[in-house]
């Protein structure tokens, strides 16, 4: 299988590694990160490509754009996994729109396509006949949309809540284990390397609610938006509350939930028993499925790390050539 | 997709009630209990089916024998959830290798074929182009099997380790939360319906090192047996001893481990910190996968249940339909 991958950061970087590390039988025959592209149809040396990277800070050729890639790179799937604003979508959006309609398959880590385009790039895949896949921007490592389509498939998915923000479950871990206040815990958060110098996306739920929209128009097939989702940040909580519920054996965490039936939409700190399956530590993510016959499916896992995210890439491409193989 | 039904136990009952329940796409063509069968190409009444076995114990007419329905029914899938030894696995065995040699595929919730016979049965079926699936056999709902094959299908599994037995941890639950002696907790568990009148093949670990048995030759391509788990039980538990782990901060779980490359094979009670993932409560079924690139992913959901087993089942059934109606 040859891949196309589009972006060289911490994602793109974890995704070359493994493929030249594993033998999954996956080839990269062109790549690009924002300044520069390269291509070989017979497969790229992947130890020189990110010598190369390091070393000048380009992969390939600066007369080689992302758009030269799409169309004349020789690949049956792209990776698109270039840096892209989550809230416009874009320059991805436009990569992913013009490789499908190359009638490439296409792999995403960015939540922005998705969640704002979601519909109408999985429709264009259709029509084109191959597969739009993007288990990346949900929960990490956790393999949620393959078990929904499959080990789930008889089952009705009635609600979804869950920890899809490692940062913020980092934060209130901290908050509640050594008492500290959430501007302790956020500056320590930085320090370690889980917030950004601005971490309104993280904090104020921003992160957890597209996710939480990713995954319901995935479920239910609706076109819900971030400003559906009713969302509050756990930037105001304070060291109190915090100790208060610990006093009462519970603690706090902020959780995104999806029900359709009951009209919810919503991300906001929650009071939960500290054995409530999603109250897990650090920066680990969970997410609780409840279905019809199988009633409450619970996983938890990595929401995020160069390897882990390359996992879930990879597992999305090895599907493709499993599905689109037998096809052939 | 037609199926044949062995087995009208509480298993065979869910399955039943989930096909006439919800639009699957899926007909019964053929039951059999252990003392009738009944067949209709066209596809069995259900309703009158389920009220039929209720009032007379019976399916169908007594002249017709599993064998019979085996060799002459019209079916694509057996689905056999006959009683059967999990020690001996018969007389699953005998019938799952009959199916596989007409070519039908299997779906099995019967862990002793599995765990005795696994690696002939899946040879047998890849010989003749059909499936053998069995994700019901290990932690009920939780689908497992899928989850290795695709969601993380691109990664090394490096150890296993779970809560497999839903009865061990229920009375640890008990033993813990209300201070119960074993003897009081196991009580308990009988009057609830979730330990037999003998428990010797739940308390001793013997059902958790089965499905241990599944797992590990499922995931490593072995012929590990029963006999080969290193294996300690619960019933030797006291109560000073949980509660001196819970001085702690710590639990006792009956944990399912398995890692080859340390050879580890093997079930005994553990201490848990109390917020560890595989500290579930009540009768529910844990399971960690330790991965080269997700790394840990923890599934937690039910073990048992009439209706979240036929969930298992199902998921099997679709995944078949699914696949070789692509190949076809």
């Amino acid at each position: 299988m040859k891949i196309a991958l589009l972006g060289l950061g911490s994602v793109g970087r974890g995704v070359a590694e493994m493929v030249d590390k594993k033998d999954l039988g996956i080839t990269i025959t062109a790549v690009a990160d924002s300044k520069s592209g390269y291509m070989d149809p017979a497969g790229v040396d992947i130890p020189s490509l990110l010598a190369r990277k390091k070393k000048t800070g380009h992969c390939g050729d600066t007369g080689i754009t992302v758009a030269d890639i799409i169309k004349k790179a020789t690949y049956d799937a792209l990776v698109e996994v270039s840096p892209t604003n989550a809230l416009t979508g874009e320059p991805s959006t436009e990569y992913i729109r013009a490789a499908l309609g190359r009638k490439k398959h296409v792999v995403t880590s960015n939540k922005g396509p998705v969640s704002l385009a979601g519909k109408d790039l999985r429709a264009l895949a259709r029509k084109k006949g191959v597969a739009f896949r993007y288990e990346a921007t949900v929960a990490g490592a956790i393999p949620v949309m393959h078990l929904l389509e499959h080990g789930l498939s008889g089952n009705e998915i009635l609600s979804i809540s869950g920890v899809l923000n490692g940062t913020c479950n980092y934060i209130l871990t901290r908050m509640a284990d050594e008492g500290l206040t959430y501007d302790q815990a956020l500056l320590e958060a930085r320090e370690m390397g889980y917030a950004e110098a601005d971490p309104t996306y993280d904090v104020q739920g921003i992160d957890a609610a597209i996710k939480l929209v990713i995954l319901t128009n995935a479920i239910w097939d609706t076109g819900k938006k971030l400003a559906d989702v009713e969302r509050t940040g756990i930037d105001l909580l304070t060291a109190d509350a915090l100790r208060l519920a610990e006093e009462d054996g519970c603690t706090i965490r902020l959780i995104a939930e999806s029900c359709p039936k009951t009209h919810v939409l919503r991300v906001s700190p929650r009071i939960l028993s500290k054995n409530h399956p999603l109250v897990v530590e650090g920066t680990l993510n969970a997410l609780t499925l409840t279905t019809d016959m199988a009633k409450e499916i619970t996983l938890i896992g990595r929401g995020a790390g160069s390897v882990e995210t390359a996992s879930a890439i990879i597992g999305d491409l090895l599907y493709i050539r499993d599905q689109y193989a037998r096809r052939a």
